[in-house]
C-alpha cells in the first residue's frame, strides 16, 4: 500500500513528499502523465533508480506467439503487447562527476507534484552529493494535450553551497532493461531488445532515433531538442548510435547560478508510413513546439484544463480525501482518452504495462460511460476505433461460425489476442456493450451523424452476431447458450441475464437506428425481414427468474449451485483466482465482479425496485470484488436502493484504489476503468442520474460526509451542471439549448440561464443493510473531513 | 485408408501381401507386437523405409513444460511423453554392398503375416538387388508373453539366382530421428534425443547399452545376443558407441545356401534403481532367454496363446471378416495389458505415440471393463498401478481443494498431465469409472483379498471426492455441477446424468466394501457417520429427466440447447473439433461420443426399457462419433432395444476403425479402447450380457449376418463360454465352480460339464430405426461372408 510517501490531501494537488523506493513503481503509476497519444510514467528524470520504466506510444506493440498445452480449433496464435518505446525522459545529472542518485548521498528533501489544473508534474530536490556538495534541482514535465506528439522537462538544478561542475546528460534510449514481472496473470509480458535500429542522427541540441519492432513491423522516430540557459561557458555536444541519442551539457555553477534545459521530445509511429516520412512528422512537430516554446506548451495545457475543468469538475464540499480523489480520477479518465484517436483506450491508459495493453469491454462499459458526458469526441473516437477493426472483428466472427461481428476480448490493433476463451471469446457481451456506447453517446450528442457513418455500422454488425449466437427455443424464447457475463469467477453458462439484456437493447436499437437511415441500408446489405428478426429476438429474449428465492440468478441455473464456502475461505486468499482453480471457481455460487448488479445499472428499466434490493442483497452476499471493476458498480446501486453508508464505502473503495494500491498492482499501471467508475459512482450513485431510451434522469441523494456536490456533463451541445445539498438538487444548463429531464417523478425542461432547484423527496426506507462474504466488507469509510485533509487514514 | 496392402480375411491371422509406402504408419501400428511391457511397432526390420519408427517400455517418459497463454491457479505445469527408446528391432541386410531397401531395385514380393495363435509377426521377402542379385529374406519377431523383457527376431537371409557377399548388421540405437508430427491435437509431442548416453559396451555377438532421460531422469538398460548360423566363414564383429551397438555378421552366400540370425534384446528400466542393477537385470534376462533358444520363446509364446484362446476367443460363424476382426481386437487388447504391471494401459497401448502415451479413462471403462472377463490378472495389475498413484491423487485432489482422491484425466506417472482444464480436471467421472472397474473386477472374481488390499482404498478415496465435489441443495437433492461427462463436445454443466450415475454406484459402493472390511476402517481413517454420508448422498443423487421430451438430458439443460446445424456441416468437417471452437460446440446439442448412452450401459438398471428406447433414438440423433469410443456403444443399447441392424453397423464400424483406418490417425497408434470395445459389443451386445451388483445375465441375440457365435468369460475361478445360435444359447462351465445367472427372465446355477440351452425368445418390436446426423450414419455393413472372404469389400 502506498502509505509511505504521505501524499498531502489538497483538493487540486496530489502530492508526495520524501521517496520510499520500496513504492516507486506505484508512484510512477499514478505520477504518470499521458494524452492518450503518448504517456509516461512518473519515472525520476535521471533514470535510475526505478520501479518500472515506462514510455508508451498508444497502438505500438509487438507480437508474440500464444502458446497453448493443448490447442484448440480458432485459438489465437498471435498476441499484441504494448512496449516500452524509446524512452526520452532522462536527463541525467552529474555533480562534479558524481552521478545524482538518490541512493547516494543525502537526499535532504523530495517532492513530487501532480497538479490538476496545470497537468505539469513538479518535481523539486535538494540532495548533498557523496562528496558533500549540496545542490537543488526541479523539474517541470508535460505531457501535452494540444499537441499529441509533444512531451517536454523543463529541467533546472543550482549549487547551493559552493562551486561545482554540473553535467546534464539528457538522452533518448530504446530498448532499456525492464525488470523481471511477477508471475501474475494480470502483469505484463516480458519482452526484451523489440525495437530494431532503423535511424540514428545527432546535429547540435537536436537527436533524432528511429526504430522498427521485431515482428510487428512498426516504425517509430524520435527526436529531441532543447534551450539550454547556462552561465557563460556552458557547453553543448551531441552524439548517438542506434539505441541512445544523448546531448551533454556542462557548465560551472557558482551559488545563486542555475543550469536550465528545456527538453521538448517528439514522436511518431506508423504501421504503414515510411520512415522518412515518419522521421519528418517527428522532426515537424519537434519545430512547432520549440518555435513556440516552454511557456507556450503550458499555456496551452493550462487552457485546455481550464476549459475540462469548467465543464466537467465535480465538487465535494465535506471530504477534501474524496474531492482529490474524485479530480485524480477525472484528471487520469481524461489522460486516457483525450487524443486517443485511431487507436483503444487501454485498461491501463498509458500508465503502465499491465494486461499487456490491452483494451477491454470496460473501455466502453466504463471509461466511455464517462468520457461520453466529459470530453464526447474522446468517447467518439473511441468507438470509431472500434470501427476500424470491423473488418477484424467481421472475420474473427465468421472463424467462430457466426454473422456479424464478433469484437475481440483483449486487444491493441483490433485482432483476438485472449488466450483463454472461457474468459475471453465466451464474454460475448462485449459487443453489447460498444453497441450500448454507441447509444449513450449518441443520446448524450444527438451526432446523427456520428450515428450514420459509425454508429449504425456497430449497431448492425453486433445485432446479427446475436442473432446468430442465440436461436428460439420450442417455447418461443430467444436463448443464448453457453456465454460468459461479466463475473470472471463464472463462465460458459446460459442466458446470462446482463448478456441478454445488454443484447436485447443492441438489437433493438440496431433496428431503430437501421430505421433511421435507411441511406445505409444497401451498402450494409441488411435484408428485408433483418430489423424485424432483431425485433422478434429481443422481444422474445429469455430473461431467467428464480421464483422460489424472487432473485434474477445471474445465469439460468446460477442460484441452483453451491456457494461458495467464505467462512473456510481466509483473508490472505484473495484474489481468488490466484488461489482456486477456475473449475471450483465457476461451479460454486461466488461473484467475482458486479455482473447481474451492473445489469441493474445499465438496464435499470428492465427491473423493480423490489427485484433490485432483492437481488442486490443476494449478489452482495457473495461478491468479492477481486476485480477492479465492481465496487462502484456496487456504490451505484446500493444509492440508488437507499443503502447510502454502504455506497459510501464502495466509492471509496474505489476511490482509493491506486492512490492506495489495495489491489497490490498499481506498480502495472492504474485502472482506468475504476477511476472512471469514481465518476459513475458519483454522478450515477450519488446524482442518481441514468440516460437511456427513456431520457435523462437523476435521484440525487448525498451521502452523510458531503455538504454539497456538483458535477458538470457535457450533453446535446452544451453543459449541464447538477449542484446537490442534502436538501435540493440544482439544474443548471449553463450552455447549449434546453434539456429536458427528469428529478424523481418530476419532467422538466432546463433552459440556459434558467436554473431550477428542486426538493429531495425523504429518503426511502433503506432495509436490512446487505452483507458481504467474511473478510470481503468494503473498509468503513470515515470520511476525509476538513480538520484532517493533512493526513490520510491507514485504510 | 488402409485399402492398398489387401489384407487377406483370414480367421486367425492378418496378412498383407504387398507393399503400399503411403500407408506404412498404419501398417506399422496394426503389426505392433507387444506385451504391455514392451512394444515394438510393426517397423521393416532393415530401419527404413519407416512411418513412424517405435519402440516402447511402458512407462518411461520424458517431461516436458505445459505452456499456457493464459495460466491459471492449478494448472499443471509439466507434462509427460512417453518416449521412443532403444530401437533393438533394426537388422540391416548389405547384398555386395547394397543395402536392402525394398525403395530401390525390384520388390518381388512382400508379405507380413500376424499369427494370433502363435503371436508371431512374420516377413517374407523376395527382392532383386539394384545390382541383379535376387535373394529371400524371412524374419519371424516376437515380444514374449512369458519372459517380458524380452523381444527377438529370427532373421534368415538366402540368395536365390547367383554368390553374393551378404553383410547384416543387428543394432540397438538410441535417439533414432522421428520424422515431424502432424499438428493434430491427439498426436504426441515432439522431443528429440532425449536419451542421455550413459554406458555401451560390445563383446563378440553381445552387445549393450544404457541411457538416462534428460529430465525425468529414468534409466534405461538394454542388451542384445545373437546366434549365427552360417556357412563357413561366416565372421562376426561388434561395436559400440553412446547411442549405437551393432553386431556384424558376414557370410559369403551361394544359392541353397542361408545365413540365419537369432536375436534377443532384453530391456530394463527404472526411476529408482541404479545403472548397474538395471544392466545385471537385463543381461540375466537376455541370458536366460539366449539359454533356452529361440524355440522355448516361440513355444512357450504358444502355449500362453493357447490358453487365451481357449478360455476367451469369441468365435463367430456366417462372418469371416468380423471373425478376423474379432480376434485382431481380441489378440492387442491382450498385447495392451498382459503384462502391464505397475504401469499404466496407454490409449494407444505401445503400438504407437499418440496422446503422448497417457492413459484415459477408457483405459478402465473399455479395456479393463474386457480384460477383467479375459484376463483377470492384467485388470487387477490396471488397478493395483491406480493404486500405487493413489499419493499423487490424493494430492491433487488437496490442491483443487477436494477430499478424497482427484485421478489424472490424462497421465503417464499418476500426475495430472491434461493442459486444458475444462476436457481435464472437469472430467471427474475418471473416478468413478475406476471405482467401476474394481467392482467388476471384485463380482467377476469374486477376489476379497483384492478388495481389501487395493479395491477398499480406490473406492473409499473416490467416495470421499464425490462427497466434497457434490452438495445437497435446499430440495435435498444431491448435485454437481460444473463436471465435464465422457461427451468431449459438452463440458463443465451441471448434473452430467453420467458422471451422476456413476458417482452414486461409487458412494454405495464403498459403504458397502468398507462395510465388509472393518479392518480397515482405522488406517483410511473413515469416520464414524463417513459412509452414512456416502449412502446419503448417493441416495439424493439428483438425475434429471426432461419431462416434456420425455428423455434424459445428458446435463441438465442440455435439451434445452440449439441442436447443432448438421445440415449445414460438411461431411470433410469431421471431426468437428478440427473445424469448429470448443465454444460453439459445447453450447448446443451436438455429441462427440456415447455419454448417456454408456451410462445405459454402466447402469442399465437406471432405466427403464422405454427410456433407453427414447433416450437412444435422442441421441443417435446428435451424436457423431468423433471418439473412437463411441460407436461400440451405441452397438450395444442399439441391440439391446432391438436395433440389430443398426448394431451390426456400429459393430462394423469399430470393428474396422483400425484396420481401415477410417479415423485416419492409426499411424499414432492402435485405439485399444475401441478394439476392447469390440469385444463389449460383441458380448454385452449380442450377448446381451450384463453384470452388475444385480448379478450375472444375458439377453442374447444374433444379428442377421451371424449364424453362430460363442464367446469366453474367465469368470468367479473359471470359464462361461456362452454359444449362441439364432435361437438357441448355450451356457456351458467348462471350468471352476457353478455359476448364477439369469438368460431373459430365467434365473438359473450352470455347473462345470452341465451345459445348459435355452431358447431365445422372439425378437421384441424394434420400433423405427433411429437417425444420425447428415454424413454421419455408419456405413451399412454388408458382412463379410465365406465367400467373400479372399477380398475386402471397400468401405
Amino acid at each position: 500500500m502506498i502509505t509511505h510517501p504521505d501524499f498531502v490531501a489538497e483538493p487540486w494537488r496530489l502530492r508526495a513528499s520524501g521517496l520510499d523506493l520500496s513504492v516507486l513503481a506505484q508512484v510512477e503509476s499514478i505520477f504518470a502523465l499521458s494524452n492518450g497519444y503518448l504517456g509516461w510514467r512518473g519515472n525520476l528524470d535521471e533514470g535510475e533508480p526505478h520501479g518500472l520504466p515506462g514510455s508508451y506510444l498508444n497502438g505500438v506493440f509487438e507480437l508474440r506467439s500464444l502458446p497453448y498445452a493443448e490447442a484448440g480449433f480458432g485459438y489465437p496464435e498471435s498476441g499484441q503487447t504494448m512496449i516500452n518505446v524509446t524512452n526520452g525522459k532522462v536527463i541525467r545529472l552529474l555533480v562534479d562527476d558524481e552521478p545524482f542518485d538518490i541512493r547516494t548521498g543525502v537526499l535532504r528533501s523530495h517532492e513530487l507534484c501532480l497538479d490538476f489544473r496545470t497537468g505539469l508534474l513538479r518535481r523539486r530536490v535538494e540532495w548533498i552529493s557523496p562528496a558533500g556538495r549540496a545542490i537543488r534541482m526541479t523539474s517541470s514535465r508535460i505531457v501535452s494535450f494540444s499537441q499529441r506528439s509533444i512531451a517536454a522537462v523543463d529541467y533546472g538544478v543550482e549549487v547551493l553551497d559552493g562551486p561545482a561542475r554540473v553535467v546534464l546528460q539528457s538522452e533518448l534510449i530504446a530498448n532499456e532493461p525492464l525488470p523481471p514481472q511477477a508471475a501474475d496473470p494480470r502483469a505484463a509480458r516480458e519482452l526484451a531488445d523489440v525495437l530494431e535500429g532503423a535511424e540514428h542522427r545527432s546535429d547540435g541540441r537536436r537527436v533524432a532515433l528511429a526504430h522498427v519492432t521485431r515482428q510487428s513491423r512498426l516504425t517509430i522516430a524520435s527526436s529531441m531538442d532543447h534551450v539550454v540557459d547556462g552561465p557563460a561557458g556552458t557547453k553543448v555536444s551531441s552524439d548517438s548510435s542506434p539505441d541512445l541519442g544523448r546531448v551533454s551539457v556542462s557548465a560551472d555553477l557558482v551559488p545563486g547560478q542555475r543550469l536550465r534545459l528545456v527538453k521538448m521530445v517528439a514522436f511518431a509511429w506508423s504501421g504503414s508510413r515510411s520512415l522518412p516520412a515518419l522521421r519528418d512528422q517527428a522532426d515537424a512537430a519537434l519545430t512547432g513546439a520549440t518555435s513556440a516554446g516552454w511557456d507556450d506548451l503550458v499555456a496551452e495545457q493550462r487552457s485546455y484544463l481550464d476549459d475540462y475543468w469548467e465543464h466537467c469538475d465535480i465538487r465535494i464540499e465535506g471530504d477534501v480525501r474524496l474531492q482529490q480523489a474524485a479530480r485524480f480520477a477525472l484528471f487520469h479518465t481524461l489522460q486516457a482518452g483525450a487524443r486517443a484517436e485511431g487507436v483503444a483506450i487501454p485498461a491501463k491508459g498509458l500508465t503502465g504495462p499491465g494486461y499487456d495493453g490491452h483494451a477491454f469491454w470496460d473501455m466502453e462499459s466504463y471509461v466511455l460511460a464517462a468520457l461520453t458526458y466529459l470530453v464526447p469526441e474522446a468517447a467518439a473516437n473511441g468507438l470509431r476505433w472500434r470501427q476500424d477493426t470491423l473488418p477484424a472483428a467481421i472475420t474473427r466472427a465468421s472463424q467462430l461460425g457466426l454473422a456479424g461481428a464478433a469484437f475481440p476480448w483483449r486487444t491493441i490493433h483490433g485482432e483476438e489476442c485472449s488466450g483463454y476463451w472461457p474468459a475471453g471469446v465466451a464474454a460475448f457481451h462485449i459487443n453489447a456493450d460498444i453497441a450500448d456506447a454507441v447509444l449513450r453517446y449518441v443520446n448524450a450528442t444527438g451526432n446523427r451523424e456520428f450515428e450514420q457513418s459509425v454508429g449504425v455500422d456497430l449497431l448492425v454488425h453486433t445485432a446479427r452476431l446475436w442473432t446468430s449466437l442465440g436461436y428460439f427455443d420450442a417455447d418461443g424464447r430467444f436463448r443464448i447458450d453457453g456465454v460468459t457475463g461479466p463475473d470472471e469467477y463464472s463462465a460458459v453458462a446460459d442466458n446470462n441475464v446482463y448478456t441478454n439484456l445488454m443484447a436485447q437493447r443492441n438489437l433493438v436499437a440496431a433496428a431503430d437506428t437501421i430505421a433511421r437511415h435507411p441511406e445505409r441500408v444497401a451498402d450494409l446489405q441488411v435484408g428485408d425481414d433483418e430489423a424485424a428478426i432483431w425485433r422478434r429476438a429481443a422481444a422474445g429474449m429469455f430473461i431467467p427468474f428464480d421464483h422460489t428465492l424472487g432473485v434474477h440468478p445471474q445465469s439460468e441455473g446460477f442460484t441452483h449451485h453451491e456457494k461458495w464456502d467464505f467462512e473456510k475461505t481466509g483473508a490472505d486468499q484473495y484474489p481468488l483466482l490466484l488461489h482456486f482453480p477456475y473449475f471450483d471457481l465457476y461451479r460454486k455460487q461466488v461473484v467475482k465482479q458486479a455482473d447481474l448488479v451492473l445489469a441493474m445499472h445499465f438496464r435499470s428499466d428492465a427491473f423493480t425496485a423490489e427485484q433490485k434490493a432483492r437481488n442486490f442483497a443476494y449478489y452482495d452476499a457473495l461478491t468479492v470484488r477481486d476485480s477492479s471493476l465492481s465496487s462502484s458498480v456496487q456504490a451505484i446501486i446500493a444509492a440508488e436502493i437507499g443503502q447510502l453508508d454502504l455506497a459510501h464505502d464502495y466509492l471509496a473503495e474505489s476511490a482509493f484504489l491506486d492512490l492506495d494500491d489495495t489491489g497490490h498492482n498499481t506498480r502495472d499501471g492504474l485502472h482506468i476503468a475504476s477511476l472512471a467508475g469514481i465518476w459513475s459512482a458519483l454522478v450515477a450513485g450519488y446524482g442518481g442520474m441514468r440516460h437511456d431510451e427513456t431520457g435523462l434522469a437523476f435521484t440525487p441523494r448525498l451521502p452523510r460526509g458531503f455538504s454539497r456536490m456538483s458535477f458538470g456533463l457535457r450533453m446535446a451541445g452544451g453543459t449541464l451542471r447538477v449542484k446537490l445539498t442534502r436538501t435540493h438538487a440544482t439544474y443548471d444548463r449553463t450552455s447549449g439549448p434546453p434539456l429536458h429531464l427528469r428529478h424523481y417523478d418530476t419532467s422538466m425542461q432546463v433552459a440556459s440561464l434558467e436554473p431550477q432547484t428542486l426538493p429531495i423527496p425523504p429518503a426511502a426506507v433503506a432495509g436490512k443493510t446487505p452483507t458481504q462474504p467474511a473478510h470481503r466488507s468494503p473498509a468503513p469509510y470515515s470520511g476525509g473531513t476538513p480538520d484532517r485533509q493533512d493526513q490520510r487514514s491507514r485504510r
